[in-house]
C-alpha cells in the first residue's frame, strides 16, 4: 500500500491522484519530477502518470510548478554576460520549417542576440539541427562558454542544447515520443518553456503551427497551447509573444535538409518563397519588439546584412558557408493528373513522404539522409498541366520512391479556384 | 511517427487508439500482448495504455480478446486426467479472508477437486501462499504433475501457479501495482480470468469483495465485475457463478498470516467466527452444484471429513498438520474508548494496520512475518466496557505498534444499537 507510506510521497499515489481527477499540490510536483531525475521513479510510473495527465488534463498551477520543477532539475543560464539583448524563437515543429536558419541571422543584424538551443528532428517534421549540419563542417555541439561567447561577436548561434538544461524535460521527451502522450498541452508547454527558460533568454517569440503537419490541427487548442506558455514565460520573467500560424501547407518549397538550407540561403540573398519570407519578417519583427529594437526587419534580406550575419554564424561553428550542400544521387516526380490550380497541399503527408525517403528518424538513435526530401514543384496557388511534374522526391536510392509515394496518395489538390492562404492566424502576448 | 510505420502494428499506435477512445481490434490486442510477453513492448508503454484503458474503460468484446491474448501467451493446463470435476474459487482479496484455508478441503471432501493456484499478498490483503507457508514443512512449489497427482489422489491443493501459465499477466499485473492501474474492472477481469482459464479448471466460484477493505468499495461497480467475469467464464467454457460478498468488516477475528491458519483450524473443526463459517459454507455450495454433487457441506465441518481432508492436504505438501504455528513475540492491546456496542471496524484500516505490524508486504521482495497481524478481541455486535481491549496487534517487536495504532485510528466504532451484518450481498449466475 504506497498510499500509507508513513506520510511520505509515493510514486503511486501521485499517479492516483492525477488518475482520479485531482489537482497535484506543489510538494507532489516537485517530488515526482526530482525523483524521476534520480531514477527513483521507473518509466513506467512517469509514462502512467503522462497518460493521467493527458487525459485528465492539467491546471495552471499544476503546469506552472511542474515547468518550475523541470527548470530545477538542471542549470538555468545566465546571459547576462553577452552583453546585448537576447530573444529566442521556438517553433512548435512543421513540415519545411527552414525558419530558424534565415531568422536567427537576420535578428542578429540588428544587434541581437539568438541564443538558439535546438533539436533533432523525429518523425515527420525535421530538426533543425539535422539541416545545419549539411553543412561541410558546421558543429552543433558547442560547450556552454562557446555558446555565450559567441552570441557576444557574431550574435546568432543555433546549437544542440546542453545535458545540463531541464534534464527530466529530456528524459520525459523520450518517454512522450513512444507512449502516445506527445500531443497534450500541459507537457507540450512545460517542455518548451522549461528549456528556453532554462537557457537564460530575456525573451521569446513563440511559432505555434496549426494545420494538419502540426500537433495542433486545429485554431483553438494552439491558442489554448500559446495562451499557456505565454503565461509561463510571464511568471518566469520571459517577455514572450506567440503567433499562431499555418501548418496545413508545408512552408516553402522544400522539406528536407540540405534542400531546406538552399532554400534558406535563397532567402538570406533577398529572394526565396514568399511564405517563407512572410514568416520569417514577422517572427523577427516580434523579436526585435521584444529586444527593444525600432527597425524594420524586412530590407535587411535584401541588402545583404541577414547574409553576413549568416556566414559569420556558419564560419563561428566551423562550417564552409561557400561549400556545395549535399545532392541526393535519385529523384523521382509526381505529376499532375489534372490540368488546373493547386488548391491544397497537405503538410503531413509531405513531411512522411520526405521522412520515408530518409530526410528524418524513426528512432533517435537513426540517421538521416542530408540530401533526401521533398522539393515542391507547383505549390499551393499554382497552375499546372496534367503530366505535369509536381513534386520531386529526392533519396539516396529508388528502393524508397514507392512508400514515399505511397504517403503522398490524395496530397496534391488541383481545381479550379486558386485559394488565398493566411500565414499568420493569431498573435498572443501577455 | 509510429503511425505509418508501413501497416504494421505499433506500440504507438495500440496506445493512441485507446487514448483517443477508441476500440482496439482484435489483431491490436493479439499484437501487444504477444510483443508485450516478448519484451517488443516496453513496460512503459504497458502502462501507458493500462492507464489508457483504466481512464476511457474497454467494451466487452475487447475484455474477451485481451483474456484470450493473456491466455494464449502461455500454456493451459489440462485437468481431464484428474478424474473428478474440478472447481475453483478465487477472491478478488479482502482483510482476514482465509476463506480457502478451510474451503478447499471442505469441497474436496465430497469428491471434488479444487485446483488453488494462488498469490502471495501484497499491499494490506494477505496472500494464501504466505499463510500456509507458517505450517512448518508446507511446500507451496509444485510442478505441474504433483499439482494434478494432488487432486487425483486428497483432491485439494493449493500451490503457486505456475511461471507457464498466462505469463503476459503476471508481467502486466506487477507492472499495474507500480503504476496506479490496479482497480479498473477490464484489467482486473481479465487478468483473474486469464490465470483460472489456463490453469484449467471446469468451474469457477468468485468472490467479489465489496467495501472497505476491498478493491471495489462500491455494490455497482463489483457486480459490474462480478457479471465481467461470469461472461468471460461462460465465453471459455468455464461454467462460473459470482457472490457478492462484504469487505467492510475484517472477515473473522484475525489478519495476519499464522493467526488466519490457526482460525482456519478451529472452523474445519466445527468452531471458528460465525461470518467465516457462513461464506466457507456459501461458496462450498456453490462449488458443489457446479461439480453436479447434491449434497450440503455444512455437516463436514462438525463431523470432521473437511479437517480429515486439511490434514491430507498440509501432509501432501510436505508439512506437518500437528506442528504448533509460530506466534509473534510482542503485542499490544487498543481498548475501548467508551462502553456500548461495537457498530463498526474499518476493514481497511485493520489491513493497513495489519501490513505495519509485518503481516503483509510493500514489495514484492520483502519477506513477511509469520506471527503478526491483528487479533480482534471484540468484533461487529459485541458489548465492550471502556478500558477493555478490542483489537491484540502481535508483532515481532515493539517498534511498529504506533504505526499500526495510527493506521487504527477512527477504525473501530462503539455506539448504542446492534447492526445486522449481511454477508453475501448477491449472486451473479450465467
Amino acid at each position: 500500500m504506497s498510499s500509507s507510506n508513513n506520510g511520505a510521497i509515493s510514486a503511486v499515489d501521485v499517479i492516483r491522484t492525477k488518475r482520479d481527477g485531482g489537482v497535484l499540490s506543489d510538494a507532489q510536483i516537485d517530488w515526482v519530477i526530482d525523483a524521476y531525475t534520480r531514477g527513483v521513479v521507473a518509466d513506467e510510473q512517469m509514462s502512467a502518470l503522462a497518460m493521467a495527465i493527458f487525459l485528465n488534463g492539467a491546471t495552471d498551477a499544476e503546469i506552472a510548478r511542474w515547468t518550475q520543477a523541470m527548470i530545477a532539475s538542471g542549470e538555468r543560464l545566465d546571459l547576462s554576460g553577452v552583453g546585448k539583448p537576447t530573444v529566442d524563437k521556438h517553433s512548435t515543429g512543421g513540415v519545411g520549417d527552414k525558419i530558424t536558419l534565415p531568422l536567427a541571422p537576420l535578428v542578429a543584424a540588428f544587434g541581437v542576440a539568438v541564443p538558439q538551443l535546438s533539436g533533432r528532428g523525429l518523425g515527420h517534421t525535421g530538426g533543425t539541427l539535422d539541416k545545419l549540419e549539411t553543412i561541410p563542417g558546421f558543429r552543433v555541439g558547442l560547450s556552454n562558454a562557446e555558446f555565450i561567447e559567441q552570441m557576444r561577436t557574431t550574435g546568432a548561434v543555433v546549437c544542440a542544447a546542453s545535458d545540463t538544461l531541464a534534464p527530466a524535460d529530456r528524459r520525459l521527451y523520450a518517454l512522450r515520443d513512444v507512449t502516445a502522450t506527445v500531443e497534450s498541452i500541459p507537457l507540450i508547454a512545460s517542455s518548451i518553456m522549461s528549456k528556453k527558460i532554462a537557457e537564460g533568454t530575456d525573451a521569446l517569440v513563440l511559432d505555434v503551427k496549426v494545420g494538419s503537419g502540426a500537433f495542433m490541427k486545429e485554431l483553438a487548442p494552439a491558442r489554448e497551447l500559446a495562451e499557456t506558455m505565454v503565461r509561463l514565460g510571464a511568471a518566469h520573467g520571459v517577455r514572450t509573444v506567440a503567433l499562431l500560424t499555418d501548418m496545413n501547407t508545408p512552408l516553402g518549397r522544400t522539406a528536407g535538409n540540405a534542400l531546406e538550407v538552399r532554400e534558406s540561403v535563397e532567402v538570406l540573398a533577398g529572394g526565396g518563397p514568399a511564405d517563407v519570407v512572410e514568416l520569417t519578417v514577422a517572427l523577427a519583427r516580434e523579436m526585435l519588439l521584444l529586444a527593444g529594437v525600432d527597425a524594420d526587419p524586412a530590407p535587411a534580406l535584401a541588402d545583404g546584412r541577414a547574409m553576413d550575419a549568416w556566414r559569420a554564424m556558419v564560419v563561428a561553428q566551423g562550417g564552409d558557408p561557400d561549400a556545395a550542400l549535399p545532392v541526393a544521387p535519385e529523384y523521382d516526380d509526381v505529376v499532375a493528373e489534372a490540368d488546373g490550380v493547386v488548391t491544397a497541399m497537405d503538410a503531413y503527408a509531405v513531411g512522411i513522404a520526405a521522412w520515408r525517403l530518409g530526410a528524418g528518424r524513426a528512432r533517435k538513435e537513426d540517421k538521416v539522409s542530408a540530401g533526401a526530401g521533398v522539393e515542391i514543384l507547383k505549390t499551393v496557388g499554382e497552375e499546372v498541366k496534367a503530366g505535369e511534374p509536381v513534386l520531386r522526391l529526392w533519396a539516396d536510392g529508388t528502393g524508397v520512391f514507392s512508400a514515399a509515394r505511397d504517403a503522398l496518395g490524395g496530397a496534391v489538390t488541383i481545381g479550379g479556384e486558386r485559394v488565398e492562404r493566411d500565414m499568420v492566424l493569431g498573435r498572443v502576448a501577455q
